[in-house]
Order: C-alpha cells, then structure tokens, then sequence
C-alpha cells in the first residue's frame, strides 16, 4: 500500500531531498469542521495507520514505475531502503472528538512524515466516518439490536470490511460481511433473501426448507408477496417447529410501512401464542428512520441497517486533513507554522488536547493547547509509535468498541440530538491563542500580505 | 475474495444444498431508480466481475471458519470444491445505461448464482456509483481537463483505485493515485501542497526549490497565504525559469473565490507575459461548481476535483439489486419468476435491452425485452462469460473510457442538464409486458392474496 499515494507527495519528497532537507517536522491530522447534520465524530482507523507506517517500504517494482514517471535515481535509491522512523501521538480509536483537535500527530524526518500523509488520511476518514454514522444509528435505536448489511453498497472490498469494523466499534452488534467476521471476530448474521422464496413453488414451501436446514436459528423473509400474509404463513412453520421442539427467531421485514407492518405482524404472533418470534426490519434504514419508527410505535426488535449507514449517506466522508505544525528550525529548536489560505488557517506548534468533565464524568468541554502547557482536563493524545516502532497495545475490537460506547454515554445527551443539537464547546488555550496571533503577524510581514 | 459475501447467501445455500436443489437460475443485475441528481448512469465493474467470477474457489482457512459458524460438512465439502460454471451477459463498461435495464445477467445453477451475489453488487455499485458521478463532472467542464484527486477522501483502499478507475473511464484525464496510475496506467499528477510551502522559510524559496526539481512540470500552489501575492512570486520565479529555458507550466488556487481570484491572476500572469502558464483550481469542486465557475467566467485551464466526485458525495451509492428472473421448472423448462414486494417488484424473465438510435446516432429510446422477442433497436447485452469461462475481449481502459465518452456524446443534451432534466424513455416491450400481467395473476392466486 506505500504506492497508495497521491503523486504530490512523491514530488515534494524529490524535492526535498534533491535540496538536501529532510529536518524534523510535525504534521497533525484532524478534521475541519462539523457538517451541518453531525455533532461529534467517532475516531477510528488508528490500528491500519500504525501498521501501515510500521510495514511502508518500497518494493523494486514500484521503484521501477517510478523511474519511468520520471524520478531521479538518488531519490529512488532513497526510498528503495525508506523505512518510516517517526513518532505518533493519537487518539485512542472509539474516542468522541471534535474539529480541530489533533488526532494523529506525526513527528518525523519531512520526506517521512509528508510520504505517509495520502494513506493515513485514506484510512482515517473512511473509518471515522462510518464510525460516526454508525454511532448516530446506534444512539437512535435506544438499546435495540442494529446489524450492519451494507457490503453490497460499500465503496468496494476495503470499505466492506472497514464498514463491518467500524460499525461495530461504534455499537452495531454484527455484519452480515462473512469476511469481516473471519478477519475480525465480528458476529455474523444473515438467513434469507427474496430470492431464496421465489426459487420454491410456494412461500411456505422456502419457510419449510429453511426451517429444515436450521431449525434453531430461522429468520423469515415475510414481505416477497404480502408482509401480513407471509407472516400468516410463517405463523404456521413456526407452529410447526414448535411440534419439533424448536423455535422460530424471528421474522424479517423489508418493505413498506414498517410502523403499519410491524403493529399487524406483531398481533398476529403474539395471537397464535408466538410472542418469543422477534420482528426484524430493513429496507433504507438509517437514524432518521430508526428514530422515527420508534417513536411512532413500530414494533420492531431489531434492525438491519445497510446503504445509507455503510456509505454514510447523508455525509459520506469526514474533511480530514494533515497538516505541517512545526518545522526544526536553524537552531536546532522547533518552529511552529501555519497557513492563512482564506476560511482554511490552521494551528500551529505541537498540540495536545484536554479534556474537561463534570463529576459524574460527563464531558463538558475541550480544550486545544500546546503540548506542554499547564491546562486543566484529561489529555487525550497518547504515544502510540516511537522511533518507528508501535509502543502501544492496540486494543481489540471489543475494547475500542467499549470505549465507543462508553464515550457516547458520557456526551451530555442535548449533543446527541439528531437534529438541531447545540455545538459541543472546543476552544484553544491561552498558549495556544498567543503563538497564533504572533505567527500570523509575523507571516503577514515576512510575505508582504499588508 | 469469495467470503466477502453476506452470511444470507451461503445460508440459502446451504438449504437448497440440504434440499438438493440446485437447478439453474437467472439472477439480473440492475439499478432499480434514478435518485432526483442523476439522468442516466454508466455501467462501470465488469472486468472486476468477471475476474472474481473466474477465480472464485473458498481455501481450507474459509471452509475452517465456516464450521465455525455450523455449517455442515456435506455443504462445507462442496464449497472446497465450488467452482462457478455459469454463462453471464453483460452491457459493456462504459455504456450509458437506465433503471430496471439489466446490466449483468447470470444463469448458472441456484447456488453457484447466488453465492456470487455480494461481490457483484458491490464492485458494480462502487464503479458505477463514481463513473456516473465523474461524467457528470466531465460533462460539466465542455471539454477543459479534469484531473480526479479523490484518494485521501475515498472509502478506503480499493475505493482509492477504483475512483481513479472509473473517472478515467468518465472521461478525467488522470489522477493523483499512483497505484492506481500503476495498475491501470492511468496517467498520474501532482506537484505540491501547502505544507511544501510552509517548510521553506518564505514562500518564493519554495517555488525556487521545486523548479529546481522540476523545471519542466512545475505547478505552483498559490493560496498558502494569499493568492494574488502568491501568484506575483509564481510569476518571479516563471521569469528566472524562462531565463534558463523553461516554462512553469501551470498554477493552483485551492480556495477562495475561483472566479475573482482566477481573473487577477490570468491578468497578472498576461501582463508579465506568461500567457502560457495554465490555471488549476481544486477544493470542494463537483459538477455543479464547475458549471458555475464557468458560466461566471473563471479563467481556469484544468480542474483537481476529489471528495465530491471520488464519494459521489450527493448520492454515494446507486440502488443497485440482483433478483431472480427465472428458474428451471419440473418440465425441464425455464419459468419466470418475480416478487410482489411493496414498491419493490422485479422483471420476470431472461431478457434483453434494446436502444433505439436516430440517424446521426443519438440516443431516442430503450425497450427492455424478452431475450428472444423481436424487438428494433440494437442489443445491449453481450455474451461475456460461458460454462465458467470468459469468452469476451475484455477493452483496455482507454476503449472503455472511449465508449464512456461516445456514449455521451450520443446522449441528447437534454437529458445531460445536471438539473430538473426530463426522464430519458425506457419502455417494455409488449411480450414482457404480458408476462408481468400473467405472473402477477398466477402469484397473486397461488399465495391466496386477493
């Protein structure tokens, strides 16, 4: 994955070495802002970053498509034995955070720190972003069962697996994505879909077969001709089985009035002594409609969300960026530095951020400061990568997934709101406040911006 | 990549496997609606489609983990051996296509059929998705060059590539990705970002430093700090190349107003004499903004556009399915097959596409038909793969990427507004029409719906 990469990268990297400059240099990776229907992001994507800058090399194939694009041979000799010998700081993956706040610092010779800037970015936004989204969908389902189903409209392989991951992470309780469960010990779910009942004569006859092959654990697809009228006959395998000394699990509906559906199909179980059959719905679900389903009474246990959550559909990336901080000066001291492009300024120098919580340990605000400044709060950035090496446990999916939901419990629920929540609050600190001011009246007279 | 599959389609599986069913079937694969923000769609996957149809086998690591999952070993020992002997037709990549059309069409028995599912719906969906997305862009810059910089925003690794992918056969002239650029021989882009700038003491020592590199093929960043100011170093540093016989060729502005700020500087450029040096805008761009910084009058060359069209950020993905059409009877005979579902229902059938052209060539109107049905027009679907084996000349990318662009070349302008454009006509043909009628009857009697 080191030729994942955009060009750029590799051009300034020529650059700099064709001059000689490779000093240390502090690049942050953070998001820029909130869009208008998000109110914190999820991080995630730490453990493919660190392996990623653990493993980059570049092989001699890749050297030699290199060569043909144009580069010169002591820089392709160069990264023929590049290896990556930085430091990282980041945020643990299933933290809360907001924009701004760095969440990988990388410290690193330049050519290093800029080579890895594509894929880091890469990993982290489609991470964070379904992480988030999911999280929305987790929070609106008020403690029901959500399965991830979206491999089928994921933005291919990669991003099937990582939507399984980083849903999970976020509160989801499996994937139907077999692959993801082999790779990472996530609960695998999934029974049948419509064509499974068209392939048989009857309706009835698909419930029979599929009753037959896995009598403890079927799922009735009811909706291929009439939802009420599949459940009729799902009523009667179910029964069936009860003969046989098992029990249905539960029926799955995927379209139509889901709040209508889910009321009739719930009666006439619950009628013919089948209130143990679950009702799990799907079909176009995202937050929005899992909360407004809920609210207007559907009858639902548990639901399978696909599409819109697994492209984060209303927002399918996060504006993720990674950006110089501080550069080694003459001296041999750190220097900070930022840009003043219009509506896209960045902070400078070497960054941590504090976290501030009440009592009951419900998160009040942040604050953005300077790494080694005394500020009140919890810090959130750890050392995660020395000297190229990971000096960190990487955590198992289960305890990131903790950490998810443990953070969302402790973000006051007014932030939580789907719509219309108020901003969480995230200001810099004094020291923070000050070097910004300074460098930016220095930029201004060093380019002759006045 | 045979277990990135959802675990429904080896459940069904494993209950016809059970039942002994596994008589031939044919699935279709096609997009059920247009979203408001798209008039037509091109069909991008196919060569991934069909490569993972060739290859797909399931290794002793899979079989292990799917006994873990209870499956039994007679189904489990014909997957080790499982191999896919279907036919499969399909709609070249790069063809214009509309809902309810099939695009990929697969007869192979049940369980061979249905196992494929996943992975075809989700490289067609990724591809098409950002395909469609891309030509818009195109369509929308009448002939000024795109360049897609999507890499760091898309969903993940594959993502990456296949964004590069499929705007290349939209019609951009390269990308950033440098994989990509090797994989596909896409050609590649890129020259600098700001942190270039911001690790140089003043902004004009880095243009000096990355001309030195790069005295043919430079593009100066411009905005770090302020646009105009930037573009008056740019314009120093082009006068000390031309001195050594070189030419800057372009500059890029990646904020700001694109409009304003590209007119001051075309005219600061012209004034030095440097009509020849090009502009490049990039940030946040998509069709929409494109079409609009053109009819304003931007005095922009080329344009990097990368979140936006690399997430197909408006619709991120395309509601594409794979349903049963028909079936092998008792008779020996294939029976149609279709679902009721609310909102939801599906062609019966094997079918065909059939366009119909005026006599310059333009596009006037699809029929979907029964395969064998006497229908005008040209056909669409091409046999592409026979008892498991390609029979098809996979095109390179840039024939793919020529039909992509003839395809929209032959589209009527009306249908190719980015806004409120009328619905391009696609019919039934009266025997599929009939078809519908009968089986409906038929369904809606044997499931005792009336």
């Amino acid at each position: 994955m080191s030729m994942l990469t955009d060009l750029y990268e590799l051009t300034m990297c020529a650059s700099y070495f064709d001059h000689k400059r490779n000093e240390l240099a502090t690049f942050d990776l953070f998001i820029r802002r909130l869009p208008s229907n998000r109110t914190y992001f999820v991080f995630a994507g730490l453990e493919q970053a660190l392996i990623f800058l653990k493993k980059i090399t570049f092989n001699s194939e890749q050297i030699a498509y290199l060569r043909k694009q144009g580069f010169k041979e002591n820089f392709l000799d160069y990264l023929s034995k590049f290896r990556f010998s930085g430091e990282v700081w980041a945020v643990p993956e299933g933290t809360i955070v907001f924009p701004n706040e760095p969440l990988l610092r990388v410290t690193a010779p330049i050519i290093e720190a800029q080579i890895v800037e594509s894929f880091l970015l890469n990993t982290v936004n489609v991470q964070t972003t379904i992480a988030t989204k999911a999280s929305r969908v987790v929070d609106a389902a008020k403690g029901k069962s959500i399965i991830e189903f979206g491999l089928r409209r994921t933005h291919g392989t990669d991003a099937g697996i990582k939507a399984a991951r980083c849903s999970y992470i976020a509160g989801c309780d499996g994937t139907s994505n077999v692959l993801a469960g082999m790779k990472y010990g996530i609960p695998v779910f999934g029974t049948m879909a419509h064509s499974f009942i068209l392939f048989f004569d009857r309706e009835i006859e698909a419930f029979r077969a599929f009753a037959k092959t896995f009598p403890k654990t079927s799922t009735f697809l009811i909706d291929t001709f009439n939802d009420v009228k599949g459940a009729e006959k799902a009523a009667i395998v179910a029964k069936e089985l009860e003969k046989k000394g098992f029990r249905l699990n539960s029926v799955r509906i995927d379209s139509g009035d889901l709040v209508e559906i889910s009321r009739k199909v719930r009666a006439l179980l619950d009628e013919k002594g089948l209130n143990y059959v679950k009702i799990f719905a799907s079909g176009d679900l995202d937050e929005y409609k899992v909360e407004e389903l809920l609210s207007k009474g559907a009858k639902i246990d548990a639901f399978g969300v696909g599409t819109r959550m697994s492209t984060s559909e209303d927002r399918p990336y996060v504006d993720v960026i990674y950006k110089l901080s501080e550069k080694m000066g003459k001296n041999g001291e750190f220097v900070p530095a930022m840009k003043l492009s219009q509506g896209k300024i960045t902070f400078p120098g070497r960054k941590q951020v504090f976290r501030i919580k009440d009592k009951k340990g419900k998160f009040v605000k942040d604050i953005i400061a300077l790494h080694d400044e005394k500020v009140e709060g919890e810090p959130l950035l750890v050392k995660v990568m020395e000297k190229g090496k990971i000096v960190y446990n990487l955590p198992t999916l289960k305890k990131i997934r903790e950490t998810a939901l443990e953070n969302l419990s402790r973000l006051p629920e007014k932030y939580r709101m789907l719509r219309n929540a108020p901003l969480y609050p995230v200001e810099q600190s004094p020291g923070l406040r000050k070097m910004v001011d300074k460098l930016t009246r220095e930029l201004k007279k060093a380019e002759h911006l006045d």
